[in-house]
């Protein structure tokens, strides 16, 4: 049975955390916040995700946290989002 | 029931997001990652949380998760961690 499954990290190698970020993209998770990807995955994925990702950090400073979350924990979330003004995103995509 | 809530938030200004975290410490939270606190709360004071922290975020950009986590959901974390090597932390704190 696949969960949703929260992968949050600090990582403070740019390198180390753009690869994590690409290994959670593979993995058909998607990103929820800068450092935060979520997604459903089976016990298998998230297994073979936890190796690949300890694989990654190494020996470099870092932490990452991979929670599964049951139906009703995801139902019980609460979030608060503010949205970017799109006037700000124009001014980023210069 | 308490469960343990993991909060992790994504906030720009950085005065908001100095709030946030003090905000999360009151309620007895404690710091995980950089941008993530996690303790135990109620369901009556993780909603008082969520209504505090909308009104600190107000109509700035930024985005909070505020997740219930049930006993089998904690037991199934996974965390990768490398701690800072000591040296590190002298330099630091110089």
């Amino acid at each position: 049975m696949e969960l949703i499954t929260l992968v949050i990290y600090d990582i403070e190698d740019d390198r180390i955390r753009q690869r994590v970020s690409e290994i959670c993209k593979d993995y058909g998770l998607e990103r929820i916040q800068y450092s935060a990807f979520s997604g459903k995955l089976s016990r298998n994925r998230r297994e073979e995700l936890f190796l690949k990702l300890s694989k990654v950090v190494g020996r470099q400073t870092g932490k990452i946290i991979i929670q599964p979350l049951c139906e009703k924990d995801v139902k019980d979330q609460k979030v608060i989002v503010n949205e970017k003004k799109s006037d700000d995103l124009a001014e980023e995509n210069k």
